[in-house]
């Protein structure tokens, strides 16, 4: 988005992830009060992306919808999984190529780690790292994190990816299938502050000056090991648990095996752990994210 | 059991429940460390109940495991869903007309609810209520609890009802699909604890005096209220959250509907409320199981 453009359709998502269920229920929410989401200058639109799988109650019925949106699979009209097709009903309604392109998209998710209040921007996108900026330095609980280019890998691409702008909201610990009431009313209260701003926005009331933002950016995965038949073979260490966003020191405990061995984090400097003990990664034997924590002026 | 038999072979039960991690990872470690529960004057086996919910991350592939046990289903040869085989499976090598059946049964599993080390006990059954008394006694962590006579159903017994005598260990608050390792030691440790009374039982070294004993007796559920589509229109109420086994009293907040609307016990005296917020539940629209608080002699 350049900086002279105003936004005319915003589109909060909620349900990407069956399981997942403070998004899915907000947005049930406010398609039952849509006078909530309503603002002066521009258009608010719901999803709830995956109802089959908020209905089974699982993260996606045969493949993650959230690496779906690439253009090589939207318009691959041989393969046919339940999130295939919905993705590409997705894109056909909001898309790019659609009669009324979304301008700013925000997903609603939620976390079985420790990340509070997080906001997982592009690094390239100067107009949600700025709503970031804007949004933590009000409410300094709120985490700003990026997987800069390295994640999603092109092929696949997130749901929020079908519009140039566009934030990830991220909220734990909570776990799968049930609704917190405290993470909840927080997540809540974030969308209608990501809501005000694109208002003030609009309203040419964002005020242009530098903001710094602490990012923390995504380096690498932390593997659990596995014996040969897959199997992980340790947890998170008791120490690390819940630690999402603290300093990690080299040699601190970071996995503790099922037969209690500690093993400790072997790398050289400081990192800050993201994602750590995240159910939905267990299918990929990722324990944790690694970040590094940046000062950044934008 | 009566009180001079003494037990030959004893069955440690994880995975149950496909998505609750402890209990299925301790099942692992046993079989592969089987000198950890190998105890002097009885025989330990382990059986992972249901390995293809463990597989799949999923409570049950077809119905829930735990609620296949009845006689009546056990010899009905027109139900095959994966569970209902897998439950005669069970049966025939470890239930009671198999070739040398289980003295005694305990199953692990986990909950999404803070109800810490739980023993679940049938309240008619001696042998489990001496045993959770004397281990709750030497660890007052340890909460004992029994559905009495109104659950399960006649229709939908359990995995540990193959045994006369069992106990259900149910450790929390942790996710589903997750592994923490506070909870995995402390249900280890207690898997421990439960074996060391069993061989000093068989020495005939449990003192026969008169125990008291702590029973939060089961007596009904409470339902999120829903709409007409069956959705759920409430949650746990932010000042209820965790506080399993806290004395409720009438009129303190229980739910907190979507909406933001505050709703109250409005039983006339205290009762002690468990499984609040399992994830499980949900299905079948339950907020919490109420209870009452028991000093027993036994």
């Amino acid at each position: 988005m350049n900086s002279n453009s105003k936004l005319n359709r915003v589109l909060i998502v909620g349900g990407t992830h069956g399981n997942e269920f403070t998004g899915s229920y907000l947005i049930k929410k406010f398609q039952q009060y849509p006078e909530l989401i309503r603002r002066t200058n521009f258009e608010t639109l719901t999803l709830l992306a995956n109802p089959r799988a908020f209905k089974e109650v699982r993260r996606y019925i045969n493949r993650d919808l959230n690496h779906c949106f690439s253009r090589l699979d939207l318009q691959d009209t041989t393969i046919s999984g339940y999130e295939d097709l919905r993705a590409k009903e997705i894109d056909q309604i909001f898309g790019p190529n659609s009669q009324n392109p979304i301008d700013f998209i925000f997903d609603l998710h939620s976390t079985t780690t420790n990340m509070g209040l997080t906001l997982i921007v592009d690094d390239y996108d100067f107009f949600s790292l700025q709503l970031a900026a804007d949004l933590s330095y009000l409410n300094p609980d709120i985490k700003v994190y990026t997987f800069g280019y390295s994640y999603p890998s092109q092929n696949l691409l997130p749901l929020r990816s079908i519009c140039k702008s566009s934030i990830c909201v991220e909220v734990g610990a909570v776990a799968q299938g049930i609704l917190n009431a405290e993470i909840f009313l927080k997540t809540e209260a974030l969308v209608y502050a990501i809501l005000d701003y694109l208002e003030k926005y609009n309203r040419g009331e964002i005020p242009s000056k530098q903001n710094t933002l602490t990012l923390y950016k995504y380096t690498e995965a932390v593997y659990f090991p596995r014996n040969e038949h897959g199997e992980i073979q340790a947890m998170i260490h008791p120490q690390l648990e819940f630690k999402d966003y603290l300093p990690l020191h080299p040699n601190d405990p970071i996995l503790l095996t099922l037969d209690g061995q500690t093993i400790t984090y072997k790398g050289d400097s400081i990192v800050y752990p993201t994602f750590i003990n995240e159910a939905a990664y267990y299918e990929k034997g990722i324990a944790m994210c690694l970040t590094q924590k940046h000062q950044i002026t934008i």
